[in-house]
């Protein structure tokens, strides 16, 4: 047993919820936010079965697109301001972050 | 040292918590959803010695119930429509989900 | 490669974003409550190299202040009433708990 934790982008995560339902595998959503863009993510926290692991990560990969995206980088209070400020830049997004983590017990009550 | 990541129903999670907090045992909640019938439930991640891991799971069991529920099955765009969409069903809810994970440094600053 | 879970104080969650940003460190935002206070709280998870670890240890540890703050206790419906209840005292609230965890993979995709 391993409990996968996979950070997704919002856009991607119902049609990665669609794909784990289809596979009869259970995952708990949590609300994150983070990264580069400060857009929405989502985590997924999944409890697995050793040999069904990279089942789990091969549904995240074909479900996480990476995409460019225009965004105005945010301004730094405590930054010199530069003649680059408040100017969008085309940033690559998406894509997953996922970590596989030991478990030492798993319990369903 | 553990830690010890507890997904309830939100139904339960107050009880818990009311349970950790005459035990002393501080616990962290996360929002989080998920599950098959998408209800909201609450994660709780507890830093615990081992010699107190068996009370914290303890604690959880008595305070997760399951319970029965009707639910309508959500309607999946991509299946075939067949005749028992759309009519609720009745499913067993509640319970809990619980993973002991090893840590390898613990800090309180 | 570790997985740092880091529970910091709303307060201080902000300074420490900017200073993981300025380390360059990604970082994931989780909603989270908790502890004694019920006063807001922030989680956030790391991937980082095992050399950099300590780096980041150090970043929470000179962010997260403890600070004095009166509070009410809750009322316990459970409990007898007391002549203590409802009457703020003071408490050292802030700081910071850190889980550092060992993971089996770690991906990008
Ligand atoms: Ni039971
Ligand atoms: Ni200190
Ligand atoms: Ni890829």
């Amino acid at each position: 047993m391993k409990l996968v934790i996979a950070i997704v982008q919002d856009k991607d995560a119902n049609r990665l919820r669609s794909e784990f339902v289809k596979a009869g595998i259970g995952a708990t959503r949590l609300s994150t936010t983070g990264g580069f863009l400060k857009s929405g993510n989502t985590t997924y926290m999944i409890g697995i079965d050793d040999q069904r692991v990279q089942e789990v990560l091969d549904l995240i990969h074909k479900t996480s697109r990476t995409r460019q995206q225009f965004m105005t980088p945010p301004v730094n209070i405590d930054a010199q301001m530069d003649s680059t400020s408040g100017y969008p830049v085309e940033v690559q997004v998406g894509g997953a972050t996922v970590f596989v983590l030991p478990i030492e017990q798993f319990h369903q009550f």
